[in-house]
């Protein structure tokens, strides 16, 4: 089985870290093929940057579908899922749809826990728009932004353990999902001092883009395939896919 | 007053009878400044056509936003809405939400009618986000597309006055959206004929954008803007709104 | 185009500073027609005053619906709103209900600042009234009442700008709506202090008035029109309308 | 134990069929104190004239209020229900609301039969007032108003059941509602041919009346009561309560 | 009338406290037959408890059936009471929907105050599943669980009237519902110097029982009663019921 | 990886059938443990079965969980589920629950089909339990239970392809669920003939099993899990789970 792992940021060390869980996750069953970005932002924290954002994935899916089983959006906020999952004829998931059907498979109630405030509104919405706001107790996350990406795992290590607790304590949470790309790896390492069950979003996308592909769901009669189209501007690939052709 | 008129569609006629609906609507009180799109779809139908087209109505809102007031985004999903009002410092309305704002304030519940099944996943998604779900009464279509775009006012007429009667008999709605830009303009033409009270969109959104321009608003301390950020492949001019760039 | 203000309040100088604020909003384009209420209460804060006072707003709009194009309830909770709108042939908008769709065609969340506790049960329920209540984060209000209504807008301005930083830091709101009559014409001189972006239910009134009846809507096939029905003890315009005499 | 029985509509066949309907219920553990409005509408039916005959409901209960150990509002929509709640410290139901929620521990969905669509509209809003609407099927009611409202027990009654059939069957509901004083006494009558568990409305209202004033609630320490205030225009007796004077 | 009062729970002074109650409340009017489970836990306080409880209340229930006129199910957490009046042709209320339902009679929104954390969840979890979520403030707990059962109403006196405290005035509640078993008879004596309306659990059960059974619903023609169907493992009683036979 | 198959219905072929499906899905990456309940009812279709067999599924799973990675309860109404799930320290997934999120992750609103009315009120509940309700458009079923449940697949196999055309064409569901034991492996037989994309319950309770295990959850600091209790009548196992004893 392969999967594509598309990181919609700019960043390689954030595909290489979750590229990372994503290959300890799968083990031996499935080959994780990984894609950076290479146009778009370092790293989308904005509706506006993630309508641009998911425009590129789906340039990028429309590429690659045919050398894969499944698909990862691997950006917390899921840029372009719906309208790819609209699109394509195969599993398409995002990391936090992922995380959320996770967690509500493993508890009752589930918090999300972030490094930055400026990534609050747009997590919030993005879980929400799942539809499993009603088991959601919201976002923790500090009240600043931290001063760089790169080490926030082991800079702000206590207080994301300290935001688990408000997550748990406070509001409620069984599980506690460690929100964006820069976290990704860090629930294993701080499971044994985290209240609450831990989730890490890249190795539930992981996982449940292999349950997807296990299931090997038809497409051939699907219903909410958009009729065939014609397009000016876009990729040949992504053109041929909305033009209804079947190359 | 000077309201930017986009339609991120690229059919001109579309773009010539939502110009004149707004014209009337606006009276000498407001100019109405039409644009259509040059790259994307003849007409979107669906979320991955939004995903695509609403990145390009960033860019345009992005060059023209010195020049206007208010911003009309003239497509009956909304493509860029919760982006580009994330984004930018001046009001900006959908068609669709205006429309349903403006039934929300003319009766209790409300229904859309439009032109084609194809469009009918898309508006109703898009009606929901707005919020106002629970006084909406869902979409009314025709079972099957028309076979062309351009006289679905005239061919569909008396079956577009059927589905009135249902949204209204049978669903329970006091106000009809007439939804999808080629019914730009037939509301005052059927409603003699039609129950209910009729709302065309596009008459609506150039009314909010005024309402809304008319409430000078001040951006100043708005808490909503992302923070900036740079960017790769992007328009000059969205580049520098998106950098957090005053000029 | 002439738009009705009724005061419901039986408070003149309240009438006044609402009647500045909307000839403001509305300039050269309306004509502002204040009305005071001459029984009830100086100023509403309950259901049961609601109950009451709206009654009244039904006997002043009967009187007066040949004289306007559309008509402001210019009371925070919209007393009498609901019924108005079922039973005249004429756009009729609240102020409550007029700043909520304001504030969610300018943001994403809305929250309301108020000047006193006693109004924020009636208000809350006003807001949720609207079907708009999954946008909004909640009011926000002093620990007491003030000792009089007269001069909340110097007296509170401190604190009305300390809850309008809980109402967009803490609860997450874009929005910031200055519920009640006493704090009409506050919004712009506080707006350069205060973080989201302000609205002023009488300036939303007064604009969404004007966009409805923009509109022109038709309303000779309006379906939600009650039966015509005889009546006892009613004022002559009001038992008119319910007997469904059209003089 | 003595129950205020107050029909806010003035037609008095409909307080004796009604108070008939509650004696039955309450036997010999309470006296029915009926009283029939003496201004008004002879049958509501739209929230406008809920709107007027709910501020004459909450006179009536100023008037009497010592006198009697709990209210019972006679009129299916509630009319006046959640102001005279907030205004009087005793228990005060509604027909409705009394019916849903003993509807709710008889089964696990309910429907609404009613005698004419007039009622759909008033019914199906004061049922979804209630928060209980996730639980409700909706109004079933025959297409056309009867010609009279005298005789509709008679005159109806197959069409009656066979809705109930609808309420059921398609609907899923476990319980039906005969809703409308109209039709006061009818459910053990029809029980043996009708599917479902029928609830009168007036025999669920006057059951929990004396429920609530079997728990002799203590209001003094009560958080929801108005603050005091002074009025025009109204009845001696509801002016002194809403002054807050304990006479 | 007579009402069989089951206590899921293993202890019998909680029975003796809860029936001292009902009796209270019942006065002459109803006879209360009580019965304390043999098997299960000295305290239900998590879903698994409830799980295996909830199956003996059914086999209670079902040898009981024929001598009384109602049951109540005498535990917060309502244990097998959806599954009971699924099956059973007779009035079953729980203690925490009859509080529930009354308190929703009383008041707008309604908190619960409890004794323990331990709690918190599968009371929060029961009052949602009523339906009446949206007009629930919460449950409100102390931080730690109490020493011993037995003495809480004199131990956590202070405590629970700080906990009413929050539930009304931060939180929002009209009416405190006391939950829980031990807490039993506790409302009259602390009503004096706790805010809003106290509301006993079992007090409500014992008069939603005896309003549901004034009622005389009809199980004639039930529709929710399940298939009948053959069983290993069950008592006589219930594997009698279950099988459809009517002895 | 091992997994616990619970059957808690007692019929021995659909044992079978389901461990046929389940070990197809796993193929060898799993090794599929199934187990019979050996009391409670042929077949579970309410919840008074759901409730007792729920209680034995804990027995279950009590017994055998140091055997295991994760438990599959495999009945679609997943009787004990949220109860297994507060107790035990391992993944524990329902066929309806797993179902559902797999459904939710493939297309954007989901139906249920199934081949008995007897099943669609609990179903409903079920599905609605899992708090995706929003996303679900209803169960389909034939109008009358089948004569015999061995040969439904068989029988009523063009009912059920039509079942799912009304559930995706009338509904608009992208994904039908095949509800029910007896259901299980029919849907690749009937993929080519039916609309939407088809989920197998048992597969999709397979899949998700294996990810859950997959993510190698740490239950260490579990908050969800109930304070340990004596107990009086119950299995060995289970008593000592209760017990909060480590063995």
């Amino acid at each position: 089985m392969r999967l594509l792992l598309i990181n919609p940021n700019m960043t390689e060390s954030m595909t290489r870290s979750m590229t990372d869980v994503a290959r300890v996750t799968a083990g031996p069953a499935a080959e994780i093929v990984p894609l950076t970005a290479t146009t778009g932002f370092p790293y989308i924290s904005s509706r506006a940057e993630a309508q641009i954002a998911g425009a590129g994935v789906l340039e990028t899916i429309a590429s690659h579908r045919h050398d894969v089983d499944a698909v990862i959006i691997a950006a917390f906020g899921d840029p372009g899922l719906v309208a790819a999952r609209e699109l394509f004829d195969l599993p398409i998931v995002g990391m936090a749809e992922a995380a959320v059907m996770s967690a509500a498979m493993l508890g009752e109630r589930f918090s999300v826990v972030t490094f930055s405030p400026h990534m609050a509104r747009w997590y919030d919405a993005c879980v929400r728009q799942t539809g499993l706001g009603g088991r959601f107790t919201g976002v923790r996350c500090p009240a600043d932004p931290p001063a760089q990406l790169g080490d926030v795992q082991t800079a702000l290590r206590p207080e994301l353990i300290a935001l688990a607790h408000d997550g748990t304590r406070s509001d409620g949470a069984d599980v506690v999902i460690l929100g964006g790309a820069p976290l990704a790896g860090l629930a294993p390492q701080i499971a044994h001092e985290t209240p609450g069950i831990l989730v890490d979003p890249i190795a539930a996308a992981t996982a449940q883009a292999m349950a997807l592909a296990r299931l090997s769901p038809s497409y051939r009669n699907r219903t909410a395939r958009p009729a065939a189209k014609t397009s000016t501007g876009l990729g040949q690939a992504l053109s041929t896919v909305i033009a209804g052709e079947t190359t």
